[in-house]
This record gives C-alpha cells, sequence and structure tokens, in this order.
C-alpha cells in the first residue's frame, strides 16, 4: 500500500497545441504535466492517513534542465515519487521519458524535483502534518534532510529581490531589451485552479514558459526551445478571478543561449480590494535551434542602462556557475 | 413543439488537436461529441413538464462501430433523437456524418444508442420520472420495450467482473501484455463536470480511447484508429476534485485487430474519506492502417500467465460473435 | 497610475487549433482576444475607486474589419485603452497587430470599439457608477460622448429585429440558403463565463464566427476567412448550464462576398423553467481565399422564398452602404 501511494506512473500523446510550429513540444507544457502529477503524488499521500482533508500546494521547484526534446505525437512518460517528508513538506521526483511510438525509442527528458505543502481544504491558512515515508536506507533519509535545508535557505533568500517593474519601449533598438521584452494577461478561469480555488503552480509556469518563449523568439528570429528553468519559489498563492499579467525581458547572452527573466503580478482587482501584488518570478534559459535540432549562435544582447548592464552580469554569474557545476558532475568518480 | 424536443442537430469544425498526426479524428473525440449531444437532447426532453428541475446521466453506450475515418478540417454532423423512453430511462439514437467541406461529400461514421437516467438538480440520488414520448407506429414502442429489457439485464451481468488491477512490468518482451499496456492520471476539474459536479460520461470515454490508443500504438508501432467499442456501463459515479487513473492492456488480437481493456479507478483522496474504486470498464477495438489507410497485418499478442491466456481465449469469442453477427446482418432479407 | 489602469498590452502565440487547415488564424480567436482585454482594462477601471465591486460586462461590439490575416506562429499583440466613460459605461478601443516572429514585421490585423457596463459582483442586476477618465483634449470627450449617443441609438433599433427561427431543410438544391445553413449547439461551462456566472462575450462571438464559418466554407467549398463583423449588441445574458444554439444562414453574396446572418438561442432548461430566448444576433461577412491568398470569386446565392428575397436586397442595401462609407475615408483631405 505504501509503494501504490509513493509511487504513480503516467502517459499522455503531445498534440500539436503543446508544441512550436517546429514540432517541439514547448518546455511549459512539460512543466505543466510534472507539475500536475506532483500535485497528484503528494495530495494523495498527505490524505493518506485519516485527518482533516488537504490539497498539497507547490511551494518550490528546484532548477530543471530540459535534455532531449520532445515531439508532436511522441508519449510523454511521466513517473512521481515521494523521495522526502518534512513535518509539514513533502519533495516529490518527477520523471519526463519522451517515447516515439513508432520506433519504441525512449529518452530522458526532464527529471525535476518539486516541494509541496499541504493546506486545510476547510482552512487554506491552516498547514497540516505529513504523514512520515519508510527510506530504503537510512542515508537517503539524511541526504533528504540536506535537500530540504538547502531549499528552505534558498526559500528565505529570494523572498527579497521583488520590486522591478517593465515598462513598455517606443521604437527599441535592435538586439536592445526594450525590443525583445514582451507581456502576456490571463484571466484566472476555474480550470486553473485547485480544489481550493488558487491557481495550480503549473498553469502558472506554462504561462511564463510562455512568455520566455516570445521573449527568445523576438530576440533571434529563429527556432527556440527551453534548455532549463532556474529554481523557482511559489511565495504567493493567486486567487480565480485574478487577472495576472506576466511579463519577461532578456537578462544575458552567452554564445548559444539566452536568459530570460519573467515576473508574475496578480490582480485581485474584482474580489478584494487589494493591492496588484508580485506572485513568482524565475529565469528560463532558451537556445535557438537549426532545422536539423543543432544549437545556432545567438546574437548578442545590447545593454544600454546600468540595470540592465548590471543584470547582465549577474546573468553571467549564474551561467559561469552553472557551467561548473555540470562540468563537476561529468568528472568521474575517482577525481572527486 | 414535440418534434423540437426530441429532435436535435449540430456541427463541428475537426481541428488538430481532435486527431492524431496521421490526421485521423480520434474515437474518443466522436465518443464526446455523440454524449454531450445525447447529455443535451435527454436533459432537454427531462425538463420539458414543469417539475422538479433534473440532469441527465448517462447509464450505458451500446456497441458502437466506427464506419468511416473523419480528417482535420471535416465538418461533424451530429444529429440526435429520442427512440424509447421507459419510466426511468431515456434512449437516444445518435448519428454521426463526417462531412468533406470542399467536396459537400458525406459519409456515415456512427450510429450510437445510449441510455440516460433523469438525476435531480438538488439531489443527485433521486431519480425522476422521465416524461413519455410519442410513436409513430405502435411497433416502434414495442421494439424500444425490447431494447430496454436487453441493456437492463446485460447491466446487471457487468456489475460482476470489476476486481482486475494493472501492475508496472520492469523490462517486459516485445509484443507481450506488459510491453504495451499504459496508463494515464487526470485531476477531476470544473469543465469535466457537470452541473452536479459529476465528470460527463463524454469525458470519460474520450479519457478512455487515449489510453486504448496509446495501447494499441506501443504494441504495432503504425498509424492505428479506433474500429469499435463495446457495449460500456456506467455504474459509478465520478466526483469533481477526484483523481482518475485510466489503464489499458491489451487482451486478444486477431489478423488485422487488437482488441483493449481499458478500467477507470477513482480516487476521492481529499472530497470523503472514501476508497479507490472501479468507475468503469471496456473493450475497444483498434485496427492499424498503412498511409493510404489500407489495414495492416498486426503483431500477434504473446500471451505469458493463466489470466493472460484466459483473456485472450475470452477476447476471441467476442470477436468471433461480432463477426458472426455481421455477416447475419449482411445476408440478403430473404435468407432470414 | 491613471496612466496604468487605462492602457493595456498582451501578446499571445497563435496555436493550429487557433487556425484552419490553410493556417489562416479564425476571426472567432481574434474577436474572443479583444474583447478579453477589453473585459480586463474596464472590470480593473471600474474597481479602481474603492467600492462596490464589480465585473464589467459586454453591451456592444461596433463594426470590425479584419485589415489582413493571422497565421500559426504569429504573435498577436493586443492592445487596450478606456477611450470614453459615460455615467454607466465605457468605450474601450482595441488594436491588435500580428507579428511574424521570424522577420519582426508586424500588421495591423483589427481595430475594434466595445462597450461594457459594470454589474455589482453581488447583484448582477444592478448597474453601478463608471469612474471618469481624464482627457488629453477637450475635443476627445465631445467625439466620445457623440459615439456614446450613436451607438444607444443603434442599440434600442437592433432590439426589435428577434423573431426569426433556422429550419432544417431536406435535400436543398445546390447554392440555395438551405444548402449552406448550418448550427451547433454548446453547453455552457464554467470556464465560458465570468465571476458572474454568466458567458463572456467573447466566448458567444468566437461560437458565432464557426457557425459563420462552415456556412461560408459550404457555400463556395474553398478556403474562407473572415473579412468583417457588424456591430454585435449583447442584450440578453446568458447563465452558465444553459445550452446554446448557433445558427447561421447565408443572407447575400456580391462578387467576391458572402454575408451570413447568425443567431444565438439559450435554452435554460434546467436552472429556471424560462422559455427558450434569442440571446444575440449578427451579420459576419466572409470572403474565399485562393491558394496564394487572393479572394476569389464567390458563386451566387440562389434565393427561393420571398423572405430570402427580401433578406438578399436588405444584405446589398448593407454592402452598398459599407462601400460607400469606406470610398470616403479614402478620399484625401483635401476633398472633404
Amino acid at each position: 500500500i505504501v509503494k501504490y501511494l509513493s509511487f504513480l506512473i503516467h502517459c499522455r500523446i503531445m498534440r500539436p497545441d503543446d508544441a512550436n510550429i517546429a514540432g517541439n513540444v514547448h518546455g511549459g507544457t512539460i512543466l505543466k504535466m510534472i507539475e500536475e502529477a506532483g500535485a497528484i503524488i503528494s495530495t494523495r499521500h498527505c490524505n493518506s492517513q485519516s485527518g482533516e482533508p488537504c490539497v498539497a500546494a507547490l511551494a518550490r521547484v528546484e532548477r530543471t534542465d530540459f535534455l532531449s526534446p520532445m515531439c508532436i505525437g511522441d508519449v510523454a512518460n511521466v513517473s512521481a515519487e515521494i523521495t522526502y517528508t518534512s513535518k509539514h513538506s513533502v519533495e516529490v521526483q518527477v520523471n519526463v521519458l519522451s517515447e516515439n511510438i513508432l520506433t519504441g525509442a525512449k529518452r530522458m527528458t526532464n527529471r525535476a524535483t518539486l516541494w509541496y505543502v499541504p493546506l486545510s481544504l476547510k482552512n487554506v491558512d491552516k498547514v497540516l502534518e505529513v504523514p512520515p515515508i519508510q527510506y530504503a536506507w537510512k542515508e537517503l533519509e539524511e541526504e533528504g534532510r540536506k535537500r530540504y535545508e538547502e531549499q528552505k535557505l534558498e526559500r528565505l533568500v529570494t523572498k527579497e529581490r521583488n520590486g522591478d517593474i517593465i515598462f513598455p519601449v517606443i521604437n527599441p533598438e535592435p538586439y536592445t531589451v526594450g525590443c525583445s521584452q514582451s507581456s502576456l494577461i490571463h484571466l484566472v478561469g476555474p480550470s486553473d485552479c485547485t480544489l481550493h480555488g488558487f491557481v495550480h503552480g503549473g498553469v502558472t509556469m506554462k504561462l511564463m514558459d510562455e512568455v520566455a518563449g516570445i521573449v527568445a523568439a523576438r530576440h533571434c528570429k529563429t527556432n527556440v526551445v527551453t534548455a532549463s528553468v532556474d529554481a523557482i519559489n511559489f511565495h504567493e498563492k493567486i486567487k480565480k478571478g485574478c487577472v495576472i499579467t506576466i511579463s519577461g525581458r532578456m537578462t544575458f547572452t552567452s554564445n548559444k543561449s539566452m536568459e530570460i527573466e519573467v515576473f508574475v503580478d496578480a490582480d485581485p482587482f474584482v474580489d478584494e480590494p487589494k493591492e496588484r501584488y508580485r506572485a513568482v518570478s524565475a529565469f528560463f534559459t532558451y537556445v535557438s535551434l537549426s532545422k536539423e535540432g543543432k544549437p545556432l549562435p545567438v546574437p548578442q544582447l545590447v545593454v544600454e542602462s546600468e540595470d540592465e548592464k548590471r543584470r547582465f552580469e549577474d546573468g553571467k554569474g549564474r551561467y559561469l556557475q552553472t557551467k561548473a557545476k555540470r562540468q563537476v558532475q561529468m568528472q568521474p568518480l575517482t577525481q572527486q
């Protein structure tokens, strides 16, 4: 029974609306599937002991890389597993494989880690306790506790960076930040929401990826795909009936990648006399692909203001840090 | 007025998301349209006499054959007619024609029979009375009563077969049952539901066909289409907020067709402290098509366990029975 | 702050399901985006002063021309601005640009004017007061008042023309009205509705365009696109749970255009013991396009009954009037 509760497999065929014109499935579609699987398995787990019914709400998604493309007609195989539980949160590991149904070939697309918090169904402000899971080895619990402490720290840090607003630019120069920045509005409807009447984290991430994709395509005018998404913290809930504005601007370009910062602002203008607020923000990395699917060089971003220069340097820092981490991970074990 | 209440015509253009990569509209899309038309005409009829307002819920769909393919850009012409009413149920006949809008050519795609039961809008457990319809000939009423008695009997029978569960298989051999079995999870949202807050039968059937299609494509790795669906009984309602797991496994292959058994299990884990339960099950028959739309030979299913062998024989029985019935129907009238 | 409240920019990528087989985005998809932007900006404005919360409901859309085609993969740039406010209504101007993301080329697609009325969130029958806007010049207010008075008059006039019903025709002759007339049913679900539980005007317009497109394609059997939509008045609200029937018939053909009349009838059969009623009606103009996107000659409509002849003449009147207006607008300023 415990095994059944903590594991979940799911598959779905990718449809034309899940993909861009080149047939590559949007990163946002995949993020939405990942979050759905995570929400289902953690909600099921948190309700597995009799007690107050609850819904698991997404608190954080760790950095995710898109390892290989998925195409229209492929079957996405999604598996989710609960890998750690603290008193009030659940860590879920979700893996996505793309399966070419005509050849049977499967490839790993994503390996994502998500954190959920169980909120009482009757009182959304009440966080409930999470039933503990059994670990196969004691080490697994130790490592989980380490990951839990790390993400807790990072969540505190990002709470600070929240003030920025994106203003429209009249007649921007080519390859400047103003030239590619974009925004999208969305009226939150019932099918976007959980049983609590708050937006699913996956819906928000899909819209964020949509804006990031428009920014990237406007900058390099080619077929673009999501390469990775930095860790995202979901500090503020967004209620049904809100209008959300999702804005994106380019912050950094390397030779073959673009970093786009995306903000989500919620405007609860009808339901409550509350101010517009920043609900989420994140960094998306995009690459530009040739018709054969090879990465193309990216036109360099032209930074103008002091703020833009500072953000470019920050982006460069994140880029180099990720690169360094990846090289460490690829070194043979003997050198560690 | 009576004519107007008991007849309904509807058309809709088929979109890319309604179809597979080869451009063939999914059987599930067509089943969903059929059920929508049936639900509307029977709900309208059951509310036609002043009294307690109600919503008609799908109780059963009779076996349906897919007679010819429908493609993206075609117009689906759906017509529905009430053909029999008992004290508490309504029989609806739905016909679907596909219309090539560029040539004007129309072809019969489906001819389906559905049974609905009116449930009070205020109390979903209360079955209301159905206003009687007028029959053009007394024989029509007699034949309807016969069909009504037959389906009532069959509904009792299928209530029994419900226990099976599909387990994941590690490293399955090619063409075995474990190799193609698939499952899909779906969180029931508001747009899946009727005014009562229960899943539309058509939504369930569309998801069932989606899983069956993945099983069939995984088995024969070609373009596959739904050929027929066996009678489906909807014994158990599924409530908004449930997670449903739709699982499919291959049970039988003939030279040119595959039979897939599909189960729907509902997990009402949040709303009520209720156990996971089997809501629906059905057999789908699929064929594999060449690029020219001709049926291809199907790789034979490799059965291993005793259960698989038994299910294969049962499937063969259904296959032969259907084949025999079809030959009787095609004999000239003089021989009957 | 005022500037922020009265201006809104938005972009969205066009997907395969937004378009027909030839890749042209449906006029209805664009009308829906326009109405969403209008609803958001006017709802935001009407809630900008503390007071009773409200939702802005669409009362009228002025005649809209589709100036250039939009294709799958294009980015639709939607901007909305409040251009006039009366005591109880808001005029919104929405512009749509299509952007070819691979070349950066932008073209004006639509320039639409919509009127909204703020309805109390708690009592949908209560019309609230609209906060006044600031005008850059006094002339802008004067012109706005003129437009306000004009549309008020027109709304009274169209309230009359409402009785017509479309009946099915058995074996119609080619190119007759009966040959191409079409209808579509839709069960109003939660995602079609505002916070009040009434259908969004944009959802209705999208369905109307869908039916008009089927009528046009059935008549001329080629790729057809929306050329313009006459002013539409939204007199009657449509509630969640209703079934709506959208019917269309051709009324007039010129050498290169077709006029289609579309009716929306709502059937609130479950919720209230209310009669079926006419909620909206409108005239859509369609053109037929060659593979190169050039307008093709249209087969002439064959009118049979006296009613059809009268409607043809009325349509011709509208056609000539629009043509005359357009010629005036295109004259050089010196001749005015």
